[in-house]
């Protein structure tokens, strides 16, 4: 796995400590020294992704826990089956357990969520989650996000270019926003606009802007908007995706990214648990 | 609002980090000094929650916002309703805007299940809520199932005994975990003992814990279970409970408790969004 | 020992922070590279506590050196008799010295008064602390007290509801107190009231609270008390209780506990050197 | 009062956060956002210190509150006189009372110690006090003894060089520990040695360093130190001062300091309480 | 100005620390708590940067100092001319002048020699900064070069990519590197492939990347590199730029970028003081 | 190398931190798991400092990296000689080698620097540093100017009495400030006094300061300050030192030091670079 950054890092230290506070006093009465072993198993079929993360709780909570993954992050569990093995202090196994399986379900079931948005897409369009995350999480979604097969939207505010209504409304319109982030625009990076109409997309157009979003425009608006550009931008339809209207908006033309909030947002966790062996 | 504590702070400082990184690229090349207001909206009816949290998004970002609340937390709004005002420079008021949102959708989100759960138990039984949070939003999905009209389990492992299964297997049993969790017991602090048959009830029963969890017992089971305990322990339902069983369980016995990771673990975000005036 | 919580770990880093700041000029300018070994010996007889603590300073400042414990934490320790050897880079056990010692001088001077509180209970009474300890040590002078052999009551203001004489001149009364007290009560846990006078105790008692806190009550009064309790709620003497006085108070009656700020607040540092060998 | 330094803003944190941990379920339960008043008053007499610190809890806790000092640091309150009056949100006075008593008692009680070292050497020497602090408090245990009238040796390893015997012995000798030192000495800074013999003070004195300290030497023997150096060091008494020696040390000869860990290591908390009015 | 991103904050937290440690032993010694004035000064001519962030220094060590700028950001002062007024508890203005003026010595230092390239590049080719900033400094030496009128490359590793000399010997190749880069490519970003020969720009032309970097040509092999690319990628020269050699670099051929780090890694500081009045 | 203080560990995780950010997608993209090696080399002569720094940047990145100095600190490298080589995993070799290597750079301009001002002095004058170091950068700045041959000047204003030109103002005069001093100075520190005219220093003679500050002094002036003085106090030119004046002023007279910003604030980072192998 790669370098965790360190703003997950302090998502860790903050799970274990909201959960550990003072100490885990059940743990503490109950459990002396001891070592032992311990399993993950998930009771439901899911795309696995964060038994790195879980792992990195273990390691930060009592370093001389040994976590051993059993399945590869990306590939699909069955109900039942075995995800990981860990060793050490029986207290430590114990009073890691929950926050490491609150990470781990919520992590699987956006990744499994993405997946299924992946394979109904099926090639014929790019997949993009959004910024619409759970917060302190951004960096783990949308690694769940990855991991399901669908592409991430920027990281945030910092390394993407994206001009939305309320910048419009408060700059006076799509020609003067690009304008000005045209005289700004960081090296290597392309200007996205959010429009909300035709009229809209065709100034956007005609201020030669890279990407185009076309935001809870209807299938057949976006039939409209896709001859209307003609390939001169790139079209990114945005706004109430659903795995339900999924294939109406791929059907719809051929737009080069769909992007979502769903995956994220409406993402359930999914049903994991550890036994002590 | 009481005051939050530190980890709440920490963890909305995280989500500004994460979002904001190195500067919000698009709003520092478009928006220039100016003032401006904002109002948020939901666009579907939801129980509110967290209007407290989005006003501090703000103020961390940006002290010189002005955020108005124009609802009460805990109320029902409908879809279309207005729930706050902002006024500031524009600038913070569009970089702070998606973070804020995060928030608040969740957590809306939470207290409007919790609610669900709540109308439907009508005072019959306590809904608790459990351990099953967002790694880093303990203290605020907690507080949405307060919000919704639910009650808290423990917060964490410092501030109850809870013995489980994975502890009573470590110990060797129920009896000889009471009996080390009872020289230790904190004061002013009950014990309870997660039992998962007839058998282990007895148990713990003889064992005099305060507080017996039921853990995945159908609702024939536990009608046993509360016959045999005959009001010498307070009972607590757990394990799989969803708004569709309810019911069944609610019905199955007088117990005391009903907890659920539910309606924090498997929380929908609410669609609300804030618009520059 | 188990895992420190994470306050603990910032205690210790701010007092080497406070004593190296820019570095130990002394010890940079004189020692070289060079390992070498020490060890740590009381010049007092005392109850050992916070060798562990004193071994986390070291590991703190310098993860190469080994600190060996000689004795167990909440024994007696004769005057003149090893506690600890470390090994490793001279320097880092020269300035790791001071600070190691100034946590293991007050940690045994707080276990050693609590086992004289201990002694002289002997079974009679459960001896309990009090939330008057050095600020920043809440953790440290309540584990010194555990390991003197007392027990604590609540750790903060987190983990158990103690309504005291502020609150009840604000809410206007127990009654009212314990009523509010009563709708938002954490699962699991008891309610204690602090009252000041007999009447109090008997509005305490018909508002059916757990626990009752006789604050400042003379040894008649005490007896006064308890046969008015009848053992229909637990009783617990609080208030300028001494090892002098402390017989006194437990000849007055048959209460459950004593809680006493005497063993943080007033504890005096054992006498701890370290000699380089 | 200066600005205070980041430490000790840590520590005034670390403080907060170990009592109030996820809340203050008690006065969260029983009190509303009603403003009132308190005042903090002493119980017994002694060197006030440590007001400020006080201020500084509420502040951080909730900057809402007034906090107003009623009587100058370093001045004697007699027993019963008011201290400072509050002002605030009833919650936030509630919830950081214990915190800014803990602070203030322990700040009286090394201060009113330091007073009493002060006032017996009426000027005859100068007090000193060492680095056998609170961990954590190095800033605050100085600040009241100087606020005593007592002086401050270093601050810590990094703003003075003091050779001790530990150093002695890693170096081979005062000679060669002086030798190093004088070609490493920050600018604008003395040297010291600790000895203890005679024969170290000669090889001292024949090093050329500014100031010895005499570690555990008996009145007699510094005596004889004394005349032996004859003004060329400025010489330090240090080791086991307390109250009860402390004349008989300064009648022993003309020495410029005397040192001692007494005034924080064995200062004792005054008792101070807070009312709501 | 902009809000300040969190590291930033951290910066000039830590330059406060280590300037200030347990305090500043000579204003506390001899300023008491007067009110006053200062002024701060230029004694060279030079582009204005960073009195933002000197007033930002004072704010973080005394909010009651009011920092009050004379002359705009990016305006080129004379020798002489006063930059900003303060107001303030005299030892506050004492205490963070010298950390306030090194903040603004080095960010006018680097503004004064960006607008020097800027002003030789003329609006002919766009002239870039690097990474090769001051460790720490970052945001602030980019927000120096811009002030200056240059254009900053990306901020960091997460907001470009960039396939430099070391990265195409670990892959194999330009072709393979760019093939993998194009498969994870974030959305909104080109691809830049450093080259160190025509042979390597003609493989990065035939992976059609967006941006090549010629990395140490000499002019006349940059002619060539124009000529063979012919238009179809953008082009950057860097390597060794320095004021010196920047004029033959803009007369080899019409380039898109000249990227260097001299502007940060060469930078003197601007001779700047501030005077109590 | 002796233990690195906390501000320098922090200035490090934000050097990295401003640099990874959300992570390295350019490495992430093209590296996969495989170790590798690589070398540090210089591409001009300098004096070697910082090694030990830039092995801790890559330790804190990813400790499995081994670094492995090739070449002892503060000795004079050749162009082309190699410094270090380092094992690990590739995709961190590349992640850390920019600022490692800004690290190193800017350390090895400061020693160099540093190196020619002590090889001009040749023992005839202690060459010290100043404040004027790079905002976060105090330590290391102090530790390249010790590494280069000079002498390091009180770290921060902790560590040392300066008494400067707007102190003098704002007390009213030397005497006033010296008395004032004096009564608060910290055992074992001395006094040093800023003047700019000879009457000033006739003014700080009388108050018998320890160490007397001629700032921006001619080199005449310098030796009738000299022969005023008559060793009856330490002497320090201070003001405009450079490479260029400083014979000048070693020349005007027996002072004991010199003092310069210059060697920190005009240092220039050397060209070093890092190769995969």
């Amino acid at each position: 796995m790669v370098n965790l950054p360190p703003l997950v890092h302090r998502l860790i230290e903050l799970a274990l400590e909201e959960d550990l506070g003072s100490g885990d006093i059940t743990t503490e009465a109950l459990v002396d020294e001891r070592e032992g072993q311990a399993r993950i198993r998930t009771k439901e079929s899911c795309v696995i992704c964060g038994l790195g993360i879980a792992g990195a709780v273990f390691e930060k909570l009592d370093s001389s826990v040994q976590f051993l993954s059993l399945i590869e992050e990306g590939s699909l569990a069955e109900s039942g089956s075995y995800l990981a093995e860990l060793k050490g202090p029986l207290a430590s196994l114990l009073t890691g357990e929950r926050t490491a399986l609150n990470f781990l379900q919520r992590m699987c079931g956006v990744a499994s969520l993405s997946r299924q948005f992946a394979d109904r897409a099926a090639g014929r369009v790019v997949i993009l989650d959004s910024r619409k995350t759970v917060p302190g999480w951004r960096w783990l979604d949308k690694m769940a996000v990855r991991t399901g097969g669908c592409t991430n939207h920027r990281m945030g505010l910092y390394d993407g270019v994206l001009i939305k209504d309320n910048h419009i409304s408060v700059c006076g319109g799509i020609t003067e926003g690009v304008r000005r982030a045209r005289m700004k625009i960081p090296h290597g990076m392309s200007i996205e606009v959010e429009v909300d109409s035709l009229d809209g997309l065709r100034e956007a157009l005609d201020a030669r802007v890279e990407i185009i979003m076309l935001d809870n425009f209807s299938p057949d608006k976006v039939a409209d908007a896709v001859q209307i550009t003609g390939g001169s931008a790139l079209l990114e339809i945005s706004g109430g995706i659903t795995l339900d209207n999924l294939e109406d908006y791929i059907q719809s033309g051929e737009v080069d990214y769909i992007s979502t909030g769903f995956m994220t947002h409406s993402a359930l966790s999914k049903d994991i648990s550890m036994e002590i062996m």
